[in-house]
């Protein structure tokens, strides 16, 4: 097994993989036959959609506010019946902002129907902007100059010819409050809302477990507005977040039906996601970061990070525990053995994950910058293998893997050569032995630390200065989890407070994609409203609070 | 029949009018039992649009030219085959504005399917901004602040999800040229174009009467750019202008209709524009100067010009001359009565309309600033009594309205006291004794002078410095009329060349709303773009060209 050639076909990188087992030519497909199997699957545990009609609680104010998220509070005006018939024309010509509140975070479709004073002798034109959290209303969109598409922003312009009109605004929105503006009224007539609804839409049946009632009440808000950020997340696919990616991505899939396997319980979609993935591989049967389902699913080709495809196989791993589904977990094995057999092409002599070896790999993690990733992906190739092989017993297919059980341990005594600081007590990455929380989780994930190590190890990030420490939920999400591997039940549990009930102290719904206490206007993309404020990656909460009781719910 | 009262009621003025002959009381409905049947009429009499799909014929460059109309002309870039395929987040990148031009005006809507280059990872944004004239694509639509909306400038916004996506654009465009602008797209993915094309759309056929090959080019080209205009006009009913209002006003009306009856020959659509008027018509049995089809059929409640009704019975007339339908004469002979019964009542002792008697009516006439209505008022007014009593011999029920003869002696007679200035030979209107175009016109049309003092009258005018000359092309369409009949047909054949034919000569494919030859960028609404460069009222060079061959075809 080895790479055999980088090639350059009509400017895109093709990585062609020769495959000794399957004796893979160039331009052959591995798992050709089993494609459209896999995509009919897919597509058969495709849910429907529950659709709830949610209206509007009022019309808010957005005030300044240097105590308030991002700088800007919202205070109720009137309920929604005091903005309905409310004459609009009016209203704006006196400067008065128009922001309704949803009350919620809500994932769907925009519908409201729009009267007129008198006979309509002009077209309207309208713009509204969609907001998770106030700041999206108040930082103008023109200014953003980033890489990701700035149609992301979800402002929308309606022009209407006849009213009354019952319009519905085409662009799926994720949003709780809309910020109305008028572009365009004759001189003439005044017009005015009868009603504004969101067609919402989740996969996420009505109910999950409920808490105790004597549980802290700020266990059971985080519960609670991770409940909502996963159910609003779990659309067609588990999407990493309704407003921005809008689609299947591996880490978040991972997180979310874990998730998901606590509290909802919607297998289905798990399912349809792993064989999603599966269908959309490529040639050389690896998985691609993130897939798209619209105008029919494709991935997208050219993305591919290694931590993911290494989740994979811990995905497919943690569903057959939770369904029993073995057909499922059959069907898709070769796959789970194919990301693996990649990774180990990135394995140099002593069994370390070179981060230097071409083509690189996209390695995710974490949106943090200057954060070292060698120790965090050699933990995590580590820690994919032990669960995939633990998964070939269990489907009997051990055999197949023979080589892993040595492959682990051959690692592992390499990493505690490479990166682990005995002398210090913690695992160090790079050449500058950068000390980060991650690089510390992943190898307790792993079982290359011993639970007293990894505590050792864990503890001293916690208190020492100058630790890198994670920038989004997604990587809270292990060290929490490390945490409780190596018996720190305490830290685990305020760590959780902390981070995740920050975000509820500041108001949050739903949980965002990134969160850094020391920066409300952090994003990775260079400008806050683009951030995802209902990310997938950041609903965990609900499975550790069902997951472990003992820790969350005494 | 008298005024009786005005009555403010919710803010709206509402005229209430006591008729002595039919008993109506305040609060009756004239017409209550005829509305539904007049209504029904009108629907059965709409038309089906005839469709047509038309590609772009390229791209093209704007280019600043003082010489051209309103200082931009287009420059040929490429074919339509240069621009499918072209990855269009390149070109705006480099600076490139992006212009298609259809070849010709166009009425419909708009579709185009749109590709990605590689897998879409956000989503599109574009803005297309429709335009008449190049103009309309160059001067900013934000520096836009009249009274009319803005919403009528036609830019609109398109978020797309998901690629490859074909769209249709909700709102029905009336345009030639297309700017395309780039909102938002990320770094990852170009875009281009495999299709874009207007489904266009008339109620008026294929083809209308031929000239002979010999007629003069440029009266050739001025019949075929009055044909495409009230082709573009004619939808389901006689609109003003496809762009701008969009709807039926009984002025457009007349002239679209006389045009349509010797050219496209659609004589239902003139039977169900004049229904419709009538069944929308107020409870004193009052035409609205304009209705509106969307949602349903309703009139601009408010909007009243006594010019119009006037005309409503003159469209009968001509319509009745044309077909021979003496049904629908006969079904609508009351509310021509009903108008002229109502215009009386502004007539004083003498015989002259009281243009300053409460309530006001407005009178269209023309767009031009201050040129006084008050002779043209009466001449029109004793016009479409003339008319509306030729109507009523025809349908032999002129002994409804024995009064007429006389009523219209006494208005000519006292029109000459009034309004004639024997010794300079020409008409005069207001306290300043100002000379107009149209005043000279109005008095010729309704035979108040005799053809040899109309002949000096509007000779005088056409030489005179300081003369108010007509606005429009709807003033120009009356002026030209009342050369012919005076006969003055060189004049009236020049006068069609020179101001038809300088917008031809200025690149018009369809006839302007307003016309000033010494100001490209007039506009009644202040804003270039907000005018109408389709507009019916312009089409009658169709209808001189055709009635009058012997002027204009020699």
């Amino acid at each position: 097994m080895m790479w055999h050639q980088l090639k350059k076909m009509g400017g895109v990188l093709l990585l062609l993989w020769g495959i000794g087992i399957s004796g893979l030519q160039a331009g052959e497909d591995l798992f050709a036959d089993r494609r459209a199997d896999w995509l009919q699957k897919a597509e058969q545990a495709k849910p429907m959609l529950r659709e709830r009609k949610v209206e509007p609680v009022g019309l808010v104010t957005a005030v300044r506010d240097p105590q308030a998220f991002q700088g800007w509070r919202m205070v109720p005006e009137t309920d929604v019946s005091g903005f309905y018939g409310a004459l609009m024309k009016e209203r704006m010509s006196q400067g008065q902002e128009t922001i309704l509140d949803f009350g919620e975070h809500l994932t769907g479709y925009v519908t409201f129907t729009l009267h007129a004073t008198k006979d309509v002798d002009g077209p309207l034109r309208l713009k509204l902007t969609f907001g998770e959290v106030p700041g999206e209303l108040k930082i103008p969109f023109e200014t953003y100059s980033g890489g990701l598409s700035r149609a992301w922003l979800q402002d929308e312009v309606v022009t209407l010819t006849a009213l009354p009109a019952t319009v519905t605004i085409p662009r799926r929105l994720a949003f709780r409050y809309v910020k109305i503006e008028l572009l365009g009224c004759s001189y003439y007539y005044d017009f005015y809302f009868t009603d504004i609804h969101c067609t919402a839409t989740t996969s996420a049946p009505e109910t999950a477990p409920a808490l105790d009632e004597r549980v802290d009440p700020r266990i059971s808000r985080i519960y609670e507005v991770g409940l909502a950020t996963l159910r609003e997340c779990m659309q067609t696919v588990y999407e990493d977040g309704p407003k921005r990616d809008r689609r299947l991505w591996i880490g978040d899939l991972y997180l979310e039906s874990i998730a998901n396997a606590v509290s909802f319980r919607n297998h289905e979609l798990t399912k349809r996601c792993l064989y999603l993935l599966a269908a959309l591989a490529d040639e050389r049967g690896i998985v691609r970061a993130t897939v798209l389902e619209e105008p029919e699913p494709h991935p997208l080709r050219e993305t591919y990070t290694m931590d993911y495809c290494l989740l994979y196989g811990v995905t497919l791993w943690e569903y057959l525990q939770a369904t029993g589904d073995r057909e499922t977990a059959v069907d898709l094995w070769p796959v789970v053995q194919r990301q693996i057999e990649m990774a180990c092409t990135y394995l140099d002599a002593e069994g370390v994950y070179d981060v230097e070896k071409q083509p690189k790999y996209w390695l995710v993690f974490d949106w943090k910058e200057g954060y070292d990733r060698a120790a965090s992906i050699q933990g995590l190739m580590t820690f994919a293998v032990e669960q995939a092989y633990a998964l070939a017993q269990c489907l009997g297919v051990e055999n197949e893997v023979s080589d892993w059980p040595a492959l682990i341990r051959r690692m592992k005594k390499a990493s505690r050569e490479r990166y682990y600081d005995q002398r210090a007590g913690w695992v160090v990455s790079g050449p500058d032995r950068q000390v980060s929380y991650l690089s510390q989780a992943w190898m307790v994930l792993s079982g290359t630390l011993t639970p007293r190590e990894g505590a050792r190890a864990l503890e001293q990030v916690f208190t020492r200065e100058g630790t890198i420490y994670p920038g989004s939920p997604y990587a809270w999400h292990y060290v929490i989890e490390a945490l409780i591997r190596c018996g720190l039940e305490d830290r685990a549990r305020e760590t959780l407070l902390s981070y995740w009930g920050e975000m509820v102290d500041k108001g949050a719904d739903t949980f965002w994609e990134v969160y850094d206490p020391q920066n409300d206007l952090r994003s990775p993309y260079g400008f806050a409203p683009m951030n995802s404020y209902c990310h997938a990656w950041s609903c965990t909460p609900v499975y550790f609070i069902n997951r472990y009781p003992a820790i969350f719910q005494k």
